[in-house]
């Protein structure tokens, strides 16, 4: 795997295909520099194609997952947008939100699960990320804010259409508007996070075992469940049900499922080619 | 009502316009056979048509609500089309899926609310069935799985498609991709059941108590609930109210206002028609 | 400000921007009655116009939020429609029903957040209000219901179409179809609301909070989170990313983003020009 | 086949897979009655499901192709709507009307591709029809009116819906509120018919051709166009171009596409088996 | 009817329910001023609320149609927002488009049909006028430019939302990217007129004959089939199916339906009560 | 500039921004190969970047515009699928097909117009190709055809969801499912081309005037009239305006316009600043 200034992939069993991704800058708390953004993509499109990997794991270098966007990004886009023509200025502006925006949107590109696993702040940038990674946990002790509009931004990489389908439209409003600090618990409770652990430790340990179990499945099955979801949430329903029937008419009957069905008569655990 | 090989219709009181649709094949946990397919859609349109039926309780005979798709199902199915020419394997595979799907959906066309009452297990296929439903309860002991993906599968009958709206599209996609088992209480947290018994005898009870209160209020006003609100799922906002208010432009002033209003001013039981 | 028949403005505090709005006939229980709906409107453009408003508060004057359409409502219109040609008043009808909604809408019309304080009855149409808020709190002894079905009526002033994101679709529709009244507390666990407080007067202090927090924040930045949310609800993903891009690429570099970087960087609370 | 009162399927040649159509009651010119809204649909479905049939062709026995609904199918449903309750009433016109829609509709769920020969008159109900088609010739004496308008009726079987993506909105919005007559090559200039044929007899002639023409090419390929360029019309750009590279990773590479460039490198018409 | 500086409201025959809307400053040949903006939909509302008024002709006053946007209209918007705070003044501009645009959209909301009839120049926002009526009409020597490419501006009152469906996507990109003029004869054969006279008087004439051809149909009926026509522009095939059924569920059956099959089965001509 | 195997760029006059972008493999008629797919996207993206390109010409070296896709393209995908697992097939079938469109579709995320000029053959994936660009032209002697369906194939790289728009829907059903050839003045009449012309050199000459008129414009107003169009396409007609009204926003007040301005008031050609 390739080598990365704000990132680092790490296969922690050789023997497993589940990789972790680290925001990899602890000393500023993972702010998300303009470095940041144009090597996530590379990273998880390495991830996605590499036959080794089944699922990957998003965390945090140190003791924070993310303290949101580091306000160099946003000077080295404002400085030629503030000066000169206010109509180009609006146009650059409008290209380079949509370039770090897209940035984010890998993780949906990504065919393979992306589990974000939460400890220490997750803050701005840092929830727009992992609302749009495909299951979240975090600690006891992991805090969330919804931060932008305490900057004087309406938040512009994901939070605000991602984070209603997660916790509830009401929800979503409430934590924007407020841009009030909540913590692992309650993030549970609002939906936002499938488990709390109670330290970096235990969830590690936890996470791993979502992870290899998910990762023990059917390559198959699980890019065509993340993508169905996916798709289905743009599509009605009766779109999403021509959808996922014209989908399987191509995958439903693959080699996994042989395996799985010989795998459960004779009661053992079933062996998947790599995808 | 009409006799079917793997339902059965009750009516437990003949002076109550409930009436229980049972998957009834207890041996089986109530799989779902090629027959149940084929049955479904009849058992809920004769339901749908019959005046004496307000409410529809659907639940199963036996231990278990449903465990799932037989095997059976998928294997009929398979045989045309894994030989022969890939392409029209594919087609006629697809077709097949929507024919199923196409059964499921048989429960949001009948215009009568469709109860799920759940007890052991529900899985797979059982949570596409009872995620098409208008209202889930279940007992404590009840227990609940997104299997497919254990079977390779990327589940294609609905269940994709109409859980994320119910539990939220984080819940949906972990619950979706871990195939985990889940029980009642859970499920009541998770939103996807509106109530928890402590045990079959009591979930009866108070399904019937539910169900019976439904069923003595307008049957107009019931129909109207459930159709507005599915349709309006696949609506914006300002589409929704005006597909509303023309709903009741033409239904708003019915028999059922006037007996609602004059019961209520005359502080006794209103009686409605029967629709 | 405007005086009103059944609405009352008031600013509690004259260096406050917060500003509370009060359903005002407190001995019908702040029935909605047809002046209401025509002054509704008004009452939140004015609100929205002044650049001394930052925050509206939404209440009941009285021990209760709303119970609910005045009958007389739904009598003033119904007379026109039921007498004469069957096609005539339907149309009229139509065009009422439409009326009416779009007085509720003008909470979402209202560029500024609108946050429902919720005592005692929340009854009908008292949920459509609620439910087109943004932000909702109630006090332990606050109860709700969507009794519209009770009425014989299909809830037709917009919950059935705002409820379902902001609870899940299955919450909604079991309350819809069963209308049962469910306390604060649940209203809570559903999502319905954000927190729940142990009296009225606890209520007035936290939502005091809450509101001069956000009153205190950058006005843009408000009104854009409200402004993206709202309009992200009923675009696709990509559509809703675009959106905000655009959005930003106008309103981003503003005086109130200089402004918040200044104050945090001198540690001070910022101040920002009203809008 | 079946026999049917209201139409007749006529293969005109035994070596044909292309079948006839016959609105069949030439001495009413073909008015849409009661029994036509219950055989349409299943005539459509067994020529969908017989391997023989690869294209339909649609016309009117007699001199015209169709005056529109038959006065009768409009009382048949008036009378049970207006007597007694203005709600109950309203709710079963609904449904009368969604069935006659839905018979329409039959036309696009055929798999195979019909197109609609018309001479003579082409009103009301029968434009609808032919709107529903996927191709469409007449002959110029053949004349067309979107008459609806003239009985006091908003045009509810699919041509307000339909019409404006084949002729465009604004003329479609002009003949709808006019209700004028035009004729066969108007309706050539405005792309609602493909061809415009001298007489009859030059119509059959042509439209054969033309249906033996699709009959001779893959029918996975002739499904599929119909099927994809249906569910586009419904689909966003980049919605529709994932779909239609999930229905061809199913159907794409098949016995016909083998067959197809066999028969081009030899020169020689490709031979397809039946769907 | 009201006074206004910008418009003039003819009644032509005291016997005709055909009203004309003059845009009628034509020393400027009708160039669209601030005053324009905020008189046009008061005279559209109170045309639709008049039930003496069946349909409505736009037309302009003078030699020419309409040359496009007063560049005080512009003006007027542009010192406050290019002045001060960008963010600010971006948010107040968009507030600005937002009203031109419900000022011109103000022709759709009306329920009765608003004809355009078109001579001389159809420039800028004349195109937008246009595109937002239900039927146009010109003269051989109107010319028409989709011209604010050439004033280095993107057409924002609606012409790129509405010209697509009525001309087809091509030409529009074509006519908007090059602004080039165009003639009557090239407007009716890109379908944005539906017939082209040899002068203005003849338009005058034809014009007038099919409005009294629209306002001697039903009211219920015109009115149904433009506000159905509209409404499905934006809903899927199936959505627009089920959303005509309910609206004729509670418009069908009126009294001009009893009258038009009367008046056909006595050979006479209807006549409807007033809207 | 870079150099491309299957391409060529040209920039006819040093002092034109116009450049052309050649197919530029005239011995096999431009078909389209795997190289042409993957250099196309890059081609067009650094014409969209260089501040010197304000509009793009596409054209085909040689005699024909394109032969369509070459089975070479073909070949390459199909080995990898239909050996092995059916259903790993399938999926890197369906990348591979969503590779191609994307290598299409970069003519839309192209911010500067494309105009396709045609001349000979346009078949198959030329038709792909020529409907995503923004304004298309041929001669009189080009010859078009939707030629998949006589390969066996669902055309899937653009033309079932583009063409519709462009030509109608009825039209582009027709042509689908016929494959037929037709000609340059059919294609001007059907609207898939703003202009035919007698020749070769004529078209040259023509597609010179129209594309050295775009570039003479404000290069903002040019992309944002391209864009908005785009976008408008997939949005409802509230949501279109909405949009343009932010877009503009930000970047009406822009240089361009005063430039604009003053070039009108001054009677002068306007000059405006590369984008």
């Amino acid at each position: 795997m390739e080598k990365f200034k704000t990132l680092e992939i790490v296969q922690k069993s050789a023997k497993s295909s589940v990789f972790h991704l680290y925001l990899n800058r602890p000393s500023q708390r993972n702010a998300l520099s303009p470095d940041f953004f144009s090597e996530f993509p590379k990273a998880l499109s390495s991830l996605d194609q590499s036959p080794d990997v089944s699922v990957v794991v998003l965390t945090g270098a140190g003791r924070h997952f993310c303290a949101g966007i580091d306000l160099k990004s946003l000077n080295s886009s404002s400085e030629p947008s503030l000066s000169g023509d206010r109509g180009r200025g609006g146009e650059r502006l409008r290209r380079h939100i949509k370039a770090l925006q897209d940035s984010v949107t890998a993780i949906e590109r990504c065919r393979k699960p992306v589990i974000a696993s939460i400890d220490g702040a997750c803050i701005g940038g840092g929830i727009d990320i992992v609302t749009a990674c495909d299951i979240r946990f975090c600690t006891k002790d992991a805090f969330f804010s919804v931060k932008e509009v305490d900057l004087a931004i309406t938040a512009d990489l994901g939070t605000l259409q991602r984070l209603p389908s997660i916790v509830g439209y009401g929800n979503a409003m409430e934590l924007a508007l407020t841009g009030r600090r909540f913590s692992g618990p309650e993030a549970k409770q609002l939906g936002l996070v499938s488990g709390v652990f109670g330290s970096g430790q235990e969830m590690d340990e936890g996470v791993r075992i979502v992870a290899e179990g998910i990762a023990s499945k059917s390559p198959l099955a699980v890019i065509g469940t993340k993508a169905v979801l996916l798709r289905s949430r743009d599509l009605n329903l009766e779109q999403g049900l021509d959808y996922v029937a014209t989908w399987n008419s191509s995958m439903l009957f693959s080699d996994d499922l042989t395996e799985a069905v010989s795998a459960q008569i004779q009661k053992r655990k079933p062996v998947f080619a790599k995808l």
